[in-house]
């Protein structure tokens, strides 16, 4: 009888092997997990740390035995597949109970093996008390310090989904946290305006956020135990770190294989899940994704995408036709009651790619404006200027944003336009949406951009143009009071009301920058400057109240 | 200067008046209302009765002072557009107040004259206290009569979105509903399993709901109040009645002038929202539209489908090039805790245009399954057998419902297959839903009827062909003890375990249905069977759980 062999019980393992016996009966199927659970929800692990889930076995989906009952599928835990053979079709395992080495024969083999922890070279890391969250184990050991140890604070290192998750677990476990960040942002997936709302959030939850920032070393106790992270800032106490520093696709054993690694560093894989060497596919944190819109290259490490990848592996190894189209890298996280989102490209990523832009900032209200409990999220849209086509959502806030991301991600999976997009027949009630949908005013408002360029432009934008070294004057427009406070490195002041007669200071020759507070001083100005024959002056999106990068103190 | 007259202050009037004022700044603009008042949101008075919303102004958007302070729009309230004279661009106007008439001159018309209610020509119908929710005075005197009079018992005629919306407003007061429908089903957009689920979950919160059951008469007492709704099925005490028995398109001045009224009934305008007569536009509940999936036109009189159309209109009568693409007939209704939803074609509707259609009905989870407080929701889909294309979706339960009809809002605009449908990346993460989205898992089981033919019938579809007169025999594959509570109007009856010493009391040359509770032993059945060489046997989908018709008891 053919003989299927899975190696990795995580989402992707377990979820092929499960589909694989769905399609077709006749085969033998045997799954190989290293570790001592499979087929468990590990993107529940922080709800388990933080109490919202009581029992660790409520997020451990199957047993090896469920397996064996439910689908007749061999399961071997601990045990390690040590080499892959492509030529013998066999492959060299270690029992790590018993330490013992032997050889199986495949017939069709799928690569499951997900992703590793890229541990920090930080001195003091392999202190007690300094975890990262990647297993059951993992949870459970971070359970028993808090419950046991009572930590006063901990740190998070990175400022990730992870980390904005096990943030809301450790304050929810009455811990007090710091975040760590290297970068000048946390969450490098969003544009820094988005980014930097989290940052407010959370500050105003009383987590500190450090970006920018540097972690040099771990300092111990006389026992071991983490009491201080030293950073290129100064020294934090600690008795509990968490390491959310980023994973990598786990794929020496393929590379060994000899099966071809992507520009990611993931195994490259066909749209039907194979790998380049036949009757060897693989799935999940492992494998690298084609990215809906720019149709190069991506990997996106998450259990949805691992998810649907089993499902296409194991139907395909066992006869079937599916194809995996690819991904938007569609994001969510829950950090307290605020929700951040995204799909398709950020501004950031949009201009590095050499798309020209436009982009719609709104801030709108998530059900009809007089409905009780309605809250604002803050919406930014990304749009190709040529093409009027839709390239990307952030959605951020304590409104509902899970539903307007998901109806972008179904929009731009199809290509749609702006124009296409605001016509949407959504649902409206008013419990649930204003008559014009949030995501649809961020619509209109970006056709606006595109149709009648107002002369906006985004800190992202103007952040990179500075950057690149380009010749821009900034207009500060506020009040002098105001300028006292902050502001940024600009060349002219000249408040809203007096650029009508004062406008002579200006050069016409050169791009002028013009900002306020919030944008519509500015935006006023622009127009003013405009009529009195100013060709290049722009207005800076939502003033310095959304600047995420640093001002003049 | 050029002069934008726009009749009807109602949401499709004030959108088009405030989108026109804004793309041209130099024109004239006046808007003619009949009622009291213009921009109130119509979908926010059940909210207002409910006691959601404590204040009525919070629902008035803008006054007529906020028009012209706003958008230099002259609002006349309480003034009637008697006539429109194309030829002469001329509308006779009538002042409600003063009792006079008078003529102004327009150089383009924008007509938005929405719905009127479609009273029932029932006897007794002018008692008091019985009333419509059309504007702002209807709530308010329902309001009234409520907290003044403290009616015990209310009756709704009519089983709509509106009708569902008053139910929850009415019992949040104190006040004993029932819902009197003619038909055989409440909410006659859906699918009667899915309409079913709604009047069963009302049921539990202690409404009646009467179907298949006609108003004869409201009678009254001595100071001609309503006191009591004689039906065809007897008598219902009443202090307080709504009737909320549908409303039809508000054109016959439309028509009185020349303009083409479409198949429906209502105004015929092109994707400009231009009608036969040269400027002359039309927009709102008194126009219809083309639906996206069938391309034949559609009422669809919703307020954001009015918004939509009046920022076309309002745009294009300013010169603009905008374009309404058409509706899906997205609707979505809360009652109390549950959320019932709908897009696109109906399996009833599919069935009549003659589609060949599959359908996919699962129940399934908002969130992860382990997160706190996930609830289940039950979602159908409707696909085309023959282009794999996903053509309309149902989904009503107490968990997230809005969400994922909007994604499937947007999947049928762009005319998605069911295989593009189930790759879509969907935003993951515990809080928000499964790691395969429930309304992926939904179109994964519509998938598989596609491919694979399970050979499942759904209620509809039986209760269709029963009634095409079908030569289709019954089979009961329960136990005795079941089948003594209840049954279909069956020929056979053989408990599942029984199938396979007993099948050849069966006819192998007719089309057998098998059915039991849930759809399961069925399912089983029709598997053995096929085994045992029956061609054409099916197994009803949902069993007699989810048969929405009458049952033998």
């Amino acid at each position: 009888m053919e003989h299927l062999v899975i190696i990795g019980g995580g989402a992707g393992g377990a979820t092929a092997a499960a589909k694989a016996r769905r399609t077709k009966p006749a085969i033998k199927i045997t799954m190989i997990e290293a570790g001592k659970y499979i087929s468990y929800a590990a993107c529940g692990l922080p709800y388990y740390i933080g109490g919202e889930i009581k029992e660790i076995s409520k997020i451990i989906l199957r047993s090896p035995r469920d397996f064996k009952d439910l689908y007749n599928i061999n399961v071997l835990i601990e045990h390690k597949v040590e080499e892959v053979y492509p030529a013998k079709k066999q492959l060299l395992i270690r029992d790590l109970i018993k330490e013992e080495t032997f050889n199986i024969s495949y017939d069709k083999l799928i690569i499951a093996t997900g992703s590793i922890l890229a541990t920090p070279g930080i001195e003091g890391v392999n202190l007690k008390n300094i975890f990262s969250l990647r297993s059951v184990s993992d949870a459970q050991n971070i359970l028993k310090v808090i419950t046991e140890t009572k930590p006063k604070k901990a740190v998070i290192i990175g400022g990730g989904v992870i980390a904005m998750e096990m943030v809301e677990s450790f304050t929810k476990r009455g811990v007090e946290v710091t975040v760590i960040e290297r970068e000048p942002q946390i969450l490098l997936n969003f544009d820094p305006e988005i980014a930097n709302q989290v940052k407010i959030y959370l500050e105003r939850q009383g987590v500190k956020v450090l970006t920018g920032c540097s972690v040099k070393e771990f300092r111990g106790n006389s026992v071991n135990e983490v009491e201080a992270v030293i950073t290129d800032e100064g020294e934090l106490e600690a008795q509990l770190v968490l390491l959310a520093t980023g994973i990598r696709p786990n794929v020496k054993l393929a590379e060994r294989a000899g099966i071809f690694l992507g520009t990611t560093g993931a195994i490259k894989v066909n749209e039907r899940m194979e790998t380049n060497i036949k009757d060897i596919y693989a799935a999940g944190d492992c494998v690298e994704s084609t990215h809906i819109i720019t149709g190069s290259s991506t990997w996106a490490p998450l259990g949805s995408v691992a998810n649907k990848q089993g499902r296409v592996a194991g139907e395909n190894v066992a006869g079937g036709k599916a194809i995996f189209r690819g991904v938007l890298n569609s994001m969510i996280a829950k950090v307290f009651n605020f929700t951040v989102a995204r799909t398709g490209l950020s501004e950031k990523e949009a201009l590095q790619l050499g798309y020209n832009i436009v982009s719609g900032l709104v801030v709108a209200s998530d059900k009809s404006h007089y409905y009780p409990d309605r809250k604002d999220i803050t919406i930014k849209l990304i749009g190709e200027r040529k093409t009027n086509r839709l390239l990307g959502a952030q959605i951020v806030g304590e409104g509902v944003v899970d539903k307007r991301i998901d109806v972008v991600v179904a929009a731009l999976t199809k290509g749609m336009t702006v124009e296409e997009f605001i016509n949407l027949d959504l649902c409206y009630a008013p419990p649930y949406a204003m008559a014009i949908d949030a995501v649809l005013v961020a619509g209109n408002v970006l056709l606006s951009q595109i149709y009648e360029d107002l002369g906006v432009i985004t800190p992202v934008e103007l952040k990179y143009r500075l950057e690149r070294g380009e010749n821009l004057l900034l207009v500060d427009v506020r009040t002098d009071k105001e300028r006292r406070r902050s502001r940024l490195p600009d060349q002219y002041f000249i408040p809203h009301y007096e650029l009508e007669k004062r406008y002579n200071e200006l050069p016409k020759d050169k791009e002028l920058i013009l900002y306020c507070y919030q944008g519509k001083r500015s935006l006023q100005g622009l127009k003013t400057l405009k009529r009195l024959g100013f060709k290049q002056v722009k207005s800076l999106e939502g003033g310095l109240k959304l600047w995420p990068y640093e001002v003049i103190q």
